[in-house]
């Protein structure tokens, strides 16, 4: 049998806004080979970015990228991944593309399609290893998405819709959401909100840490405690045993998780039910300098996705 | 091969806190036998009762309880489903049982145990047949739980944990629940709370729905506002395409799921991402006379748990 029927180079594309990130795993998840491009924007931008790295890679290879035995790729936007089918992903000025059939004459075998925050939580299972069956990445950037795990698969719900905890209005009379609700959870912890309203109050992100006077207290407890509120919601729902962290917000605050922790422990203190989840200890910032959203983009590639070790059977249903 | 073996009688047992609901499916599904008895109470109780119940159902069929070719439990409290154990069932007087030990020398095959909200999930596939690969059962009893199934299969999390919504807090000034945090959403639906609260005022849940006055509008509001906001992170949770109801609150307040739907359709009308959501178009009231539970505790008991037809194979994780 060939090496590549062997599933020993499996090619994973990360596809954000602004620059693409690929690499090729070998069949036990370790990564031979990694480049770095900008991405140029709209379908054709796109098409041409995606080949333009898979080719960098096979030639640093030595290989042809008929030699990649999967190929998948994580892009932001609403993703149906039984079709390759992209939609809304604003910031790569697509509206609705079938990302897998523009790229089908690239390669010789199925590209397949995630959005970017489910293949980064498949990429945090790799990562982290066998223990986190059951994981939810959470991805704090211009908004605020999550992707559960649970028994080693994704889970995605009738539409590809499940895991929009961001737009779970927490608060009726909060600010207005670009999705039409007001005081969504995004409008509090995501990026682009934060943003304007700390600039709004003479503020920034990182600063707020360490700000002093009311109006700056104010800001950094409504923050950390719609955060805490967030993730206790993230293990209410899915009993994650891990829960991954990543995006722009946390590498600009570094102040923020840790007060988060501490905000988790003091409500943890008057609930035995809030004490018995255990939210702080689930906790797990991604290392910035692992490429987690490609090599889950790898994984998304091949067609039984996890290894099984990875993948642990569950005895029934 | 002899019919047991190929899985001909399925037994299910629905324990609750008064009665204990048994049948038998076929590999069909098909109920062939079903009983109900009175619980006894305590680990002694209930063995007798599952015995008593499993007898007589096995009488009914003219065959032996040896015949049974799986046999599944559905129970309240906290139910670690890989070894059997329940716990904290409060209303069953049991604390810590480990009851598929308990019953192993009545029956010639595994017993296996689950949580009964997440074992109506399971009932609730069966019932609604193939198209719910992705369905979520929410219970409104004396409290709220929730019970998912993704992709044909039971999200339980790492530690049996998932689905624990009533538990997530929507109010930080509401009533005081018995978890210990405040303005949880069973605070809002669940019968206990809502069976005193509504004494307190002079009203009672049946009545509310036509009573007069700004006492029982507001009261209404409370309860119809909080149960749409539950059913709403239900399905930002799991994008479940089928959301099935059960339990005292619906059939004492047969008013109540018509406000819920025209609460969630006003909602939609102001948030393209909640009329997006759909969320009153997937409400399900499960037929109060079909035995879902007990049902659900038959697929319980099976080694492979829902049939394939049940459990569409995804292409990758």
């Amino acid at each position: 049998m060939a090496a590549h029927q062997r599933g020993a180079f499996s090619l994973g594309l990360d596809i954000g806004g602004t620059k693409t990130h690929g690499l090729v795993l070998d069949p036990a998840d370790r990564v031979l080979a990694e480049v770095v491009h900008p991405t140029r924007r709209g379908p054709d931008g796109i098409r041409a970015t995606a080949l333009e790295v898979a080719g960098c890679l096979a030639d640093g290879l030595g290989i042809q990228p008929a030699a990649f035995s999967s190929v998948g790729i994580g892009i932001p936007g609403i993703v149906d991944h039984t079709n390759g089918l992209v939609e809304t992903a604003v910031n790569l000025d697509i509206e609705r593309t079938d990302l897998a059939e523009l790229l089908a004459d690239g390669f010789t075998v199925p590209v397949r399609v995630e959005n970017d925050v489910k293949a980064t939580a498949l990429g945090a299972v790799v990562i982290l290893g066998t223990r986190p069956r059951d994981l939810c990445h959470v991805n704090l950037g211009t908004g605020m998405s999550t992707a559960a795990v649970a028994g080693g698969r994704l889970i995605r719900g009738d539409r590809n819709g499940a895991g929009e905890l961001g737009h779970f209005a927490i608060d009726p009379a909060g600010e207005r959401c670009g999705c039409g609700q007001r005081g969504c959870l995004e409008t509090f912890v995501g990026g682009r909100h934060l943003t304007a309203r700390l600039a709004g109050l003479g503020l920034d992100l990182a600063g707020l840490g360490t700000a002093v006077g009311p109006v700056a207290t104010a800001e950094r407890d409504r923050l950390v405690g719609a955060l805490a509120t967030g993730l206790t919601l993230v293990v209410i729902s899915y009993d994650s045993a891990a829960v991954t962290l990543g995006g722009g917000v946390l590498r600009t605050a570094d102040w923020l998780l840790p007060a988060v922790r501490q905000t988790l422990t003091e409500r943890a203190a008057s609930s035995s039910f809030l004490a018995g989840l255990r939210v702080a200890d689930r906790l797990i910032v991604l290392p910035g300098d692992v490429p987690v959203a490609a090599i889950g983009a790898a994984v998304v590639g091949r067609k039984k996705g996890l290894h099984a070790r990875h993948d642990l059977v569950r005895s029934q249903s």
